[in-house]
């Protein structure tokens, strides 16, 4: 996913696969094999001897164990140390895969490892869960993940944070008062929302906090966060440029731009408006399956019958699983007949201040 | 290579990789790991348990084994299968990497593991040195191409069959005479051209022999024949579409359509042109790479110092080891920038049929 998006934004790719799987982990079933850390460091050292790893930015994404997250930091630090005459020539971009939904699915080592790299990174893209973890700040309202954040900065020193898919419900926040998660839901009127929330700090460490909200799609869709990065990585390059600061460290803004100017809240709008486009899109076409499915005996239609199945999916029953697995396959991101959308996005969300 | 190319023309990839290298094996130095035989199947397996091989094409190209040739042909059975009511909704292109320029460089047994398999195959896509292999016949002229076309269409049944990268002049040939490659080669007239051979078999097994000939570039690229493979199973379903041939077993026009008229031809029509226009970019921006180097101490430039680097590259000299690479390097195929000519090629190339 975060390849071909990559890829499809002008970017060339030197892809280091950390896993060879036969599908996504959604299927809750894969053959295949994960990459040992011996492996990606050796996969380097190739490149490395043949004067290939003049890279502009490093994108880490999911990491199979403790060891690969530090061989991870190893490369980092080499590319760094490449570019230290040319401060802005290197950029990491950490995605610290841990879990989601307040489940870890890594092993527990690897969140200490990554609490030693995080510090070197120039942006992290944690979700909810693993803001919690990084910060050890409980998010369960929009000031709970502006303080995760603040202590993201503060803990570690990292330049940009974004918190990808906060599920809080924060129109209460946004209004001045506090919220809790559980209540705020059933009061919202309108479809759901999900808001990314991030910062780019200022010289002395304070954040600049920016949110978008964007429509909840119902629907459980796996690659999600690659292709958040990866549009990122591009947008963020992108926009940048455009304010001509990729010769300093960490392409760090003065300190007179407010939050929703930075480069950082330009690159996650276009981010957003691309994905709600290809996911909507996928959303249709996955509907457009289940109603066939649905004709079938005994089947159920309906909004929430990925959830059910995912339910049932478990079981004894070759029935329900071979329908789970099906449902799994129609709510793959139909990414590659919308390329369009990632490289024009129609502008759909504006970044907020937010102020908590 | 083959990969992003088919994604770029809007196909859905389920990608097994066979290797996981550094870089390409031009750079003469490489790290990583050929994928084993089994692994191999078993994410094939993985596929298949979660129901997700209803593949319309199978792509199978480098093979790091005789195992794993087989456990492709293995593959090609089981998607075959499962198509045995629906003739046309599977259909497989089979690249037989072998070697190049009259040198094998894989094992001897892969030779008749491949042999084995041609016969399944819809289409295959042999260099000139792997139709020799293939099919006996010794190719030193137009005539040599034709024959070896034919003897793979008859000795393997196989219905489809483009020679690419014909290196013998055939100019002579097209005027109805014979030619050998050697002193051809200094007669001609102009920029020298690669020829493509390519033929679909009627109903009797005679062929219907096309050629398209292109300028050739003067610089050895890497991922060539990944690139026209990937072009070319989505110029020929979109061909085969259009003459709404998709139903039929190995999509096979009637034999009233002559050779210039054939979906593949329109196919290699395509592909041809968006490989020569992104080729002529990375020819234009390699050299001026070269200039750039040029320009330090002892160094020479012009049109063939990739070569005469390669003569030297596996030398002890570090320095010109180290020009090697980044020669090899400035003529990696710049593919993803220049996306667009993938898309939509000029219409350049006509295919002329071939009457020897």
């Amino acid at each position: 996913m975060a390849t071909f998006v990559l890829q499809t934004l002008g970017c060339n790719v030197g892809a280091i696969n950390t896993v060879q799987f036969s599908n996504h982990t959604g299927y809750r079933q894969v053959k295949g094999r994960r990459t040992p850390a011996s492996e990606i460091r050796e996969l380097y050292d190739g490149l490395k001897q043949s004067y290939l790893t003049d890279f502009d930015v490093l994108l880490s994404g999911y990491a199979p164990s403790a060891e690969a997250v530090e061989v991870i930091g190893q490369i980092a630090r080499d590319l760094r140390f490449r570019a230290t005459v040319k401060p802005g020539r290197f950029f990491w971009v950490l995605d610290p895969v841990m879990g989601d939904q307040g489940r870890l699915y890594v092993a527990e080592d690897i969140v200490p490892a990554y609490r030693q790299l995080i510090r070197e990174a120039d942006l992290v893209v944690p979700n909810q869960f693993e803001a919690e973890l990084l910060s050890g700040v409980s998010i369960s309202s929009l000031a709970g993940v502006a303080n995760a954040v603040r202590t993201i900065h503060k803990t570690y020193g990292t330049s940009h944070v974004v918190v990808t898919s906060v599920g809080v419900d924060v129109d209460v926040d946004t209004a001045g008062g506090t919220s809790t998660s559980a209540d705020a839901k059933s009061k919202s009127k309108g479809p759901e929302t999900l808001t990314v929330v991030g910062s780019s700090k200022t010289k002395d460490g304070a954040a600049r906090l920016f949110k978008i909200q964007v429509p909840q799609l119902d629907c459980y869709f796996s690659g999600t966060g690659d292709m958040f990065a990866g549009l990122l990585v591009a947008r963020l390059r992108e926009a940048c440029a455009a304010m001509d600061l990729l010769d300093r460290a960490s392409w760090m803004p003065d300190d007179y731009v407010q939050a929703v100017d930075l480069p950082l809240a330009k690159a996650v709008e276009k981010v957003l408006s691309s994905m709600q486009m290809v996911l909507e899109k996928t959303l249709a076409a996955r509907n457009d399956e289940l109603r066939s499915f649905g004709q079938g005996p005994g089947a159920s239609i309906g909004g929430v019958e990925g959830q059910v199945a995912v339910a049932v999916g478990g079981g004894g029953d070759d029935e329900s699983k071979r329908r789970f697995l099906a449902e799994t396959k129609a709510a793959e991101v139909r990414v590659v007949r919308n390329a369009r959308d990632l490289t024009h996005p129609e502008p759909r969300y504006r970044a907020q201040a937010v102020e908590v």
